[in-house]
């Protein structure tokens, strides 16, 4: 538990001064006062994560963590196991549509095997993160060792790091696994006491008799699984998932080097709620991009506490939702380190 | 007349082959149905429009209209007439608002005098469309004559055809006028019917008593010049403005080439009530960028039938919000053409 201890007292809080001297230049640039919303509160809050007061978002990857799922034995999924090994062929082929709005954003893609069933991946742009063929199902014991765990975390942050290296100013939040909204949803209503017919929806397309099965898997769960003061990372151990623990590590090692996260779906914000049981402190980092239709990601965000840009009805996953956003963050620290003030511009003010 | 007449005529209904097409692709491409939400949406919209089932948004353009309003006098801003002139020199030195939000979006920038006060402004990148030094004041007489209003249409509509020849796949809106949200909540008044005290704004900060006679002078101009059997041109020539008649014409020479145009805020959604009371099918080829702080713009959003995709308390205008809003298109169209289907992926299916 060491290596989270240290985790929880190496992110540091937003930097105050950063954030006033963001206000004050906003507030000197050729517009009324507050009439660009979201986008000003946005580019003081990046100001705050990077401790930067004109903070650049110009370098930015998109991290999809894959793992399946041993619930998925339960019925719980529209698809197949197999598709989570064939999409990360897709993501690595540039065809999936994560690949596409990456593109179309600006970022680039690290796709990580944090665990999909089967052989290892042969593929040079693939992230090794594997932890094995698959997590356990929940319903027979819990998915995953603690060390398991711990290590998931440890490959997540190990990314954040060489991501560092290469130059990273902003990281978004991907996933692909077969089952994992059931995940999702049993660490949501794990986290934030929500019971499990609230936090469950329908995922790629689950409907009627599956769908009232899979309310029950997680009803079960949390039965076998939950108790009182368990601690954060048992919660995780026993019902996440190999890729959304190493998310949890991503979203760590992110804050503690203040890189602005940029959330996706369900499965990315149960990751977020593992990280700040974790690291309350992890919470500064976080952008959410957009409300999925799954109702349990309303839970988990307003349990954050954020407020997601987008609402577009997006179910998919991948960090799909996260890449769509970025360029509204781009055109917040744009507006904000572009503009000409009213000096500058000889412009009257009121 | 004649000429609006031709305009309604030779605006096309949308594509319903191209929008097939692109509805079996999208069903096609490597995701569970549907699961992209308003991004197939807006990729079948866009090959409606274009007629194109696989259309790209790649050349964008943001016109910026700007002029004067003779109701500003009345004190129903927070901002001297000036800064009007003082923000068209702003937008051409590129450091205003949409300056940064178009280099951000990455569209090209058109700046269009359409009766700024004082003389015409010399520059090179200034497209000259006056039609006078500012309207009238709308409760001493109509803003405009309706020649002028024609001929503000006519400019707008010219521009449109000017940036075809350039290469355009996607038009955003935007304006500057000191006291337009004043013209723009009596045309909403008079097209929607909504009262006054519903369509009257804050603009760019008048409060308390200000904002009380604001709402006044909207009530005096609409008893003044608001009549039963009124045509849209009458409406638009008495309450509009002259960058509003000349956003008119830019939206109906779009919708007449098939061009998608984006909106922005509260006024250039009035021009786009003038635009589909002259010609109900330019209605198909609006897109709401977002919805902003102004109450009013609901109504005529309401009233046009459209959905805005951002509502991020915007109320700057320029096309500050279309331009925010066009890297989604953007995604939508990305996704769209650029994702593999299951066959071609070798992705299996529920």
């Amino acid at each position: 538990m060491d290596t989270l201890d240290a985790f929880a007292a190496s992110i540091p809080p937003l930097d105050g001064n950063a954030m006033d001297a963001a206000r004050q230049r906003q507030n000197r640039l050729t517009k009324p006062p507050g009439s660009l919303g979201r986008l000003e509160e946005i580019a003081v809050a990046v100001a705050g994560m990077t401790g930067v007061a004109r903070p650049s978002l110009a370098r930015a990857a998109v991290v999809v963590a894959a793992a399946d799922h041993g619930v998925a034995a339960r019925g719980v999924s529209a698809y197949p196991r197999e598709v989570t090994r064939q999409m990360v062929a897709n993501f690595l082929a540039g065809g999936a549509a994560i690949s596409a709005l990456a593109r179309n954003a600006g970022a680039r893609v690290i796709v990580a095997d944090f665990g999909v069933a089967g052989e290892g991946i042969a593929h040079p742009d693939l992230v090794d993160a594997r932890q094995g063929e698959g997590t356990a199902d929940f319903l027979d014991g819990p998915a995953m060792s603690v060390e398991i765990a711990l290590a998931a975390i440890a490959a997540g942050a190990a990314i954040v790091e060489r991501e560092r290296v290469a130059g990273l100013d902003v990281i978004c939040t991907g996933e692909m696994g077969i089952g994992n909204t059931t995940s999702a949803a049993a660490l949501t209503a794990a986290f934030t006491g929500a019971p499990p017919e609230v936090v469950t929806g329908h995922g790629t397309g689950v409907e009627g008799a599956a769908f009232a099965h899979k309310v029950r898997v997680v009803e079960m769960g949390l039965a076998r699984h939950v108790e009182s003061g368990l601690a954060p990372i048992e919660v995780l151990a026993r019902l996440g998932g190999f890729e959304i623990a190493g998310l949890a590590g991503v979203i760590l090692a992110a804050a503690a080097n203040r890189v602005p996260v940029v959330l996706d779906g369900y499965i990315t914000t149960a990751a977020a709620l593992a990280a700040v049981a974790i690291a309350p402190g992890a919470r500064e980092y976080l952008i959410a991009s957009h409300r999925s239709v799954e109702p349990g990601h309303r839970t988990a965000l307003t349990a954050l506490g954020l407020d997601p840009l987008l609402d577009f009805r997006l179910r998919l996953g991948e960090g799909s939702g996260a890449a769509l956003a970025l360029p509204l963050l781009r055109a917040a620290t744009a507006v904000h380190n572009e503009m000409a003030t009213f000096e500058e511009a000889g412009v009257s003010e009121t």
